[in-house]
């Protein structure tokens, strides 16, 4: 009971569309981290605009939980926690090897896969954000862009799909010999990758994947079957050619 | 003194250049895995035109190993089987979880650097074969290559250059928070990296590595001082640009 009690005090701080979506696939991490171990949440929606008030400056990125009276932010470091606080619960990592090898996919999958998609998706997000939200995406997102239109930027975004296809093809090729990531089980690499799917899935306006992409559907057909209270609401088809 | 005796009795097969040095990828794992086991092996150099003859067909690709009256082909396979055969030893992988993961950085590591690896030197590889292997080698990648010969397909291979550093960024993101890939120690991610720098360091005529790329060099100096037994005879400074 004592367990219980402590659990339902967390708070997950998270970034939303304005659809109510949870718009971070670093969120998405935590909302499947916090699943897998059996934990009850209160979410707490913010904008990009809300956050530096919220925080009062003291966090400048989501998600952020609460657990009592602390607070943390940055998703590798609260995962991590969420396995010293509740020894007890299934654990998110087995140990420091495990830890090592998902970080280095960690570090692959965000760096190649990340910036393809943000090339194909970047005014995707725009209109999705909250319209409170949209002057601040687009001109921090233009001045990373060096000025180029969000635009201009994404006009010939179909060019860019098969190399953000191509990407996915060591995720394929391990799928085809694997039931999820991490092997028989989903681990934190399924949740890092599942993460960038639900980001996609709740502002694409273009379909992220070939009809014909097999491999990547069962993965995430399983993998929605294996965490229904993260995934309430989300067809793993709206991701593909119809 | 059994499992000595035993552990005695292993054999590697192996592919090797004109200058006796071990030129596959795939046996340099095997080599850094036997060595993490703390097993003595006895090396059997083989040309790649040997194969068909030695094997009787049964094996088409090195690394083999021989252990008493078993024999047996696939580096992960090997691995693997190193670790059921003597649990007493160090393991290689700490458990499934871990497996999995590692098997995950093979399918990105050898879809993107391989290839990039193999556009800059294919002629490199060629000219460091026996002189026996090279009608082999060049018939059998010309063939892949559709038609187009080593030389015209590596002509612009600088051009390639700045593609093979770029794949390694992950590697090197990683390395600035960990001492080896695996974390705290090497661990078989490790050995799939160092094996691909081993088969370009035994016939690169051109430095893969950029002479500031700092992170990878310690890294590659810390794992050749942690398996002495491996490494003798190789110098990391050799993969730069001086």
């Amino acid at each position: 009971l004592g367990v219980e009690t402590t659990a339902s005090q967390i708070r997950l701080y998270e970034l939303v569309f304005d659809d109510g979506r949870s718009s971070s696939p670093y969120v998405w991490r935590i909302r499947y981290a916090l699943a897998r171990k059996g934990l009850p949440f209160e979410s707490v929606p913010l904008g990009f605009t809300q956050i530096p008030a919220v925080f009062k400056g003291r966090f400048k990125t989501v998600p952020v939980i609460e657990h009592g009276d602390r607070m943390m932010a940055e998703s590798w470091d609260i995962a991590e926690y969420l396995d010293r606080a509740f020894p007890d619960r299934p654990p998110i990592f087995s140990g420091p090897a495990e830890n090592a090898m998902v970080r280095l996919f960690d570090a692959w999958f965000v760096r190649d896969l990340f910036k393809k998609t943000f090339s194909v998706y970047a005014l995707d997000i725009y209109n999705a954000a909250r319209p409170d939200d949209r002057p601040y995406f687009r001109e921090s997102r233009e001045r990373w862009l060096k000025g180029t239109t969000l635009e201009a930027f994404t006009a010939s975004r179909e060019s860019r799909l098969p190399g953000v296809r191509d990407a996915l093809a060591p995720l394929r090729s391990h799928l085809e010999r694997n039931a999820f990531l991490g092997g028989n089980t989903p681990n934190y690499a399924d949740f890092i990758a599942l993460g960038a799917f639900h980001w996609v899935a709740c502002m694409q306006t273009l379909p992220m994947l070939a009809k014909n992409d097999d491999v990547l559907r069962g993965w995430l057909d399983r993998s929605f079957a294996f965490y229904p209270e993260v995934t309430r609401g989300f067809n793993a088809s709206t991701l593909f050619e119809s």
